[in-house]
């Protein structure tokens, strides 16, 4: 009768993370907010519906965050990197580094945390949520403004290079830190990342039509998800995570996009798998550890810096688009979402992150998440259209399809 | 590390699967051979690439062959069952009972194998693959032909009666046979079954278009998924099989076929997962002792038996249509596919059936497969068109459209 728990489990978390995710649609939130606080409810510090993780439920979640980052991948080529321009350049760029040095900075010589700690923090505070961002964008019906594409384009060097840090951050977690490690580290990420986007992205453009001669009922498909899964358990024995191969796995596949349109025949994994993975990270959280004072203080710290770093570097980034459109372009940047939260999981279970931190990093992620879209639609009152496009509508909006205007 | 262990195990089985699988479709045979043989390539009793199975590794292959048997079922309609016509439900009647029979009577009376054996062996006879016998057809571009209307109605009603007949069978393998508990069960199963068909479908019918209210990015996959895994869990609590739960759940959304096209945002799900299942399928099957006279003689009586009690009671209810056209039905009920395969997996779990009857099923499965697409060639072979379809357009053919036209 095992096979029978391992289904009324899996159907349970299903049900009860999509139940959170319509109520999160409803109000205009994203869904994952609603699949985390599922977790929290459920999990063993709380309700205790679920015990710990079985090895079935782990895996299972491990597989849904991989798909999710190969999806992500897949609507970022290398080639549209080159194309972002300058301001969405800079604007990553400043965006990136700050929060690194000031997560770092804050925990290490403020609060006293080991450095392990608050690399990861750092880490954490990097990426911007790309899924995030499109969806408030695209819900207000302005993904096609100036600010937009700039915020965009930049999300795309920003998940790059926050996953480049990670894959150095998490390397570091295992067995501590040392200047060679590093150094390693540094290496393998890097060549790992320039090996793809150069040697696999000319090879996929050039002989990605190849994929047409598999004969089976799916074959790019089937491709597509050995490709993924290969790099994924690749970066995970050179010491990376795993989910940096998915990515990158993605980014190579996306320069057939027009071809094969694999987000569309990934979607449905991602879409049945990664709510386990958010409804398990939401069960490690410990919600009465966050009515502490110690953590309260800490965390209100985290929030401010995680929104500052970002609104004021890339918004100064963003100045000579004027003074309203930079404030925007600040404010678009701000939305941690899954990816902070991505973060602290793995730092959590590399045992590099205490559990109250890790709790502190989930609730930095959802607030700089349900700050920005009343933010946003206050900062475009003046030109929200009437007819919003649905929600359905901006799978292939939201990568930039060419150089933001400033820059032909 | 273990998550990197887990994704290396399932990048290999999938690598392995997705070639095998390529390999036997430019032979013009199912994929499904191919996951078959290299799981007894790579398991424990060959080259040993596969220790036994972790509890990861199980919980996807039956979240496989779930959702497999769901979109199965998403083809078939509890509606289109009143519409397969008098010679289709004569074929499947006659189809169903006697393989059971002269299934059962050879272990029990020939061979002296307990009752439990007998029955799950003359389970695993009764159901004739739906995929196989489709995509035969398919390739030989000839699905719309009488007589693949007829084999094609009939192994809807085949695949229902089947599973039913497994839902008891697979009932009584826990704890022993009585004949209370065999009441109980076959009420049990002919209650889920009527309940479903009745209730469910006019529920379905009358109110299916509320799933269109749902806001989330894809609310009707999420609520097929929902339902699918919710039957299958309480098919499984209730002492069914879980897949029977999981096909009722398919049948009682196809109702919704035109407006949802389930069976196209499920596919994905089952082309990840699927292959795990037949590949931990194949694990199990010991080819040496396939080499053991003992087991070539009960193994050749199988094949026998499961040959000629498709044959010739399918081709005698068909035999108004004209001799080669009841000799083409009888010869298109044969292949047992996946289903036979599934059926003795089940009774391997349960531990009602012995490693080496097992493997005999397996093979006996593998074996009617093999057989039938040149069979079907040589037939058919006056009416071959120049131009077969391919592989991707049978999938809206290969369930009747209407009632087969000798009823018109």
């Amino acid at each position: 009768m095992h096979a029978t728990e391992v289904l009324y489990e899996l159907f349970l978390i299903f049900l009860l993370a999509r139940i959170a995710g319509e109520l999160m649609t409803r109000i205009h939130q994203p869904p994952v907010i609603g699949e985390l606080l599922v977790g929290a409810l459920i999990g063993p510090k709380a309700l205790g519906l679920i015990h710990g993780e079985s090895e079935a439920l782990a895996a299972i979640a491990e597989l849904g965050v991989v798909f999710l980052l190969f999806e992500v991948g897949l609507e970022n080529r290398f080639s549209d990197l080159r194309r972002v321009g300058t301001t969405a350049a800079a604007v990553a760029l400043s965006g990136v580094i700050t929060p690194m040095l000031l997560g770092f900075l804050l925990m290490n010589s403020v609060f006293g945390s080991g450095r392990s700690v608050s690399l990861f923090v750092g880490a954490a505070l990097v990426a911007t949520s790309v899924g995030v961002t499109a969806r408030v964008l695209a819900d207000l019906g302005l993904i096609r403004e100036i600010e937009s594409r700039v915020i965009l384009g930049a999300a795309v060097i920003d998940d790059v290079l926050g996953l480049l840090i990670l894959a150095v951050v998490s390397g570091t977690a295992q067995g501590g830190l040392s200047a060679v490690k590093v150094v390693v580290l540094i290496a393998e990420a890097a060549f790992f990342l320039v090996f793809l986007a150069t040697v696999g992205t000319r090879l996929m453009r050039r002989h990605g039509s190849l994929i047409d001669r598999v004969r089976l009922a799916d074959g790019p498909f089937a491709v597509g998800v050995i490709i993924c899964l290969g790099l994924a358990a690749l970066a995970g024995t050179i010491g990376l995570a795993a989910i940096v191969g998915a990515f990158l796995a993605g980014m190579v596949l996306a320069e057939t996009r027009e071809q094969f349109a694999l987000e569309e025949r990934i979607r449905p994994l991602t879409n049945f798998l990664a709510p386990f993975f958010f409804v398990l990270t939401g069960t490690a959280v410990d919600v009465r550890s966050l009515g502490n004072p110690r953590v309260i203080g800490i965390g209100g710290a985290v929030l401010a810096v995680a929104i500052a770093a970002k609104l004021i570097p890339c918004g100064l980034a963003a100045l000579k688009l004027g003074r309203r459109s930079a404030l925007i372009v600040g404010t678009g940047m701000v939305p941690r979402g899954e990816v902070g939260i991505i973060v602290a999981a793995i730092g959590l279970r590399a045992g590099a992150l205490p559990d109250d931190v890790y709790s502190i990093i989930v609730a930095m992620s959802i607030l700089t998440t349900l700050i920005v879209p009343p933010a946003l639609r206050v900062l475009f009152k003046d030109r929200l259209v009437p007819q919003a496009p649905t929600i359905g509508e901006i799978t292939d909006e939201h990568v930039p399809a060419g150089p933001p205007p400033e820059d032909r």
